[in-house]
């Protein structure tokens, strides 16, 4: 029996994934318009920039900038990523909104790659972070486990693994009196495949039936809106897109797909019955816009088709 | 409870709704080239051509040729495509394989757009069909009932209609005393979504438990791998898919997806152990052909990505 949720919350990711990823340079003011658009359609929690190494990406360098330039509007979350803890220091000083949570790759040379930190240095830098959040007054509520499905490095993440980094957030928040709201699977470079999708929910959702689940999932594999289905199937209620489907995998290789296309979930949702608080209409707009801010098509499919309730409207079928 | 086939069998739809779509001219040979690859493959049927109108369909205008210059490989059957017992004709004079398929549209008005026929007089043309089928030997197994799941002129589809429709075939084969061996429901505009595909499947189960049920899905709103993955679910065994994604839907705009993407539906069947009988690897060898043949990107997402069992061997991980 499937239990579908009656609502989802879906977070936009479009900005900081496209902005990652594209190589040619893009306007300030462009960035700024695409997260204002995108703000306007109902959507309440947008990551904006990442605060890394401009040298590394180049795409970040105005980050402080795109961040200043946003005219608020009110119940939006403009989010900022970091992955160190110069990073954060660097956020906490800009407009910008900070999630409070806590980070781990369950596929350990993931995590070297990408931050240079092992487990025991990754669990620490979180320890910190709690800290500044507890400073700050900033709410903790999830924690993060990247390559819950597979990586590149490593290849396929266990089920027991992903129990193991679970529990590992919920000692380090618990540490410091904590108890987190949820945890998002994410599915970082595009491993996941239904029946694993199911297995680590399931797995999770035993040991821990009162915590919220999210999924951040990629189509690397053209899977995404399937694995996404089999996710809303067992009840899970919050995910991570990408409008457009802007983005891209910098450890698949060019051209590799990015987050779900944030449009074409949120049609499949509606459909389905399942309610997302954003209006279509103007999410595909967005759509449309980012294909003229990043030069280029871009993977989602309603850009191009059109939801259905659109065409209902402008045919007059029923 | 998912009821998930062992094996599917996949017939290939790329050469024919790639040619289709193209308003480039492509070389005879590269299209006999991009077939004989994918016989290759362990695809077992294999969409060629179309007998339309090259006035109307350039594209085909070479269908003859291209059939006579396919070196064949025994065990695989390569169809031809015919809407009117002109086509059908035509085929007859070919050394091309003939599906003994009746088809109606399950849309009256998309009937008579796509073939100038209501549905009576497409009845009728079924009739004749299968007379010359009869004469001919060619064994009837299916039927087919194009826009299962909603139309751009009529909109929704009723799960009764489609009914209708089942028992119409049904009615018309039962006249020249043959049984079907099941049924296609084609979302051949795109509107399939997960419950609507539950919905249908569901209605013509109840009503015809012995049938096999077979799916032809595009992927015009992104969906039509959640919708192949809820079509697993209940056990249909049986998909047209197109390689790299070939394809596009005349009925629905300019750059509009085709078909559901070949390899990425054969990657996720087995990544989900049910078996196609298709070798995935050189699978993703002809999607890289279709690019270079068709002279753009294709939406196939394993073509970039590659496949996973892939990546295992390549990276010497789990």
């Amino acid at each position: 029996m499937a239990d579908f949720p009656e609502s989802v919350f879906v977070r936009e990711e479009g900005p900081r994934e496209g902005i990652q990823i594209e190589t040619r340079p893009l306007k300030t003011e462009n960035k700024i318009r695409f997260i204002e658009s995108l703000a306007e359609t109902g959507v309440e929690e947008i990551h904006c920039v990442s605060f890394v190494n401009p040298k590394k990406v180049p795409g970040m360098a105005d980050a402080a900038e795109v961040i200043r330039g946003i005219d608020r509007r009110p119940g939006v979350k403009y989010l900022g990523l970091f992955l160190n803890m110069k990073g954060l220091e660097r956020a906490l000083t800009l407009p910008v909104d900070i999630e409070g949570a806590i980070r781990v790759s369950a596929s350990e040379s993931f995590s070297r790659r990408n931050t240079g930190m092992n487990l025991e240095e990754t669990l620490e830098e979180q320890r910190r972070y709690l800290s500044v959040y507890k400073q700050r007054g900033i709410p903790v509520e999830f924690g993060y486990i990247m390559t819950s499905f597979g990586c590149n490095l490593e290849g396929e993440i266990s089920t027991e693994q992903v129990v193991l980094m679970v529990r590992l957030l919920e000692k380090v928040a618990g540490e410091q009196g904590i108890r987190l709201r949820g945890i998002y699977l994410a599915d970082t470079v595009g491993w996941a495949t239904p029946p694993e999708i199911e297995r680590k929910i399931g797995a999770v959702r035993e040991r821990w039936p009162d915590f919220e689940i999210g999924l951040h999932l990629h189509d690397t594999r053209g899977v995404g809106l399937a694995n996404a289905y089999a996710g809303l199937r067992l009840g899970v209620a919050r995910f991570d897109t990408s409008c457009a489907g802007l983005g891209g995998c910098p450890f698949t290789g060019a051209g590799a797909a990015g987050n779900i296309c944030t449009e074409d979930f949120v049609f499949m949702c509606e459909e389905m019955g399942i309610s997302t608080g954003i209006d279509l209409e103007r999410l595909i707009e967005c759509g449309r816009l980012a294909e003229e801010i990043f030069f280029r098509t871009l993977p989602g499919k309603l850009v191009r088709a059109g939801s259905l309730k659109g065409f209902r409207r402008s045919h007059d079928v029923a």
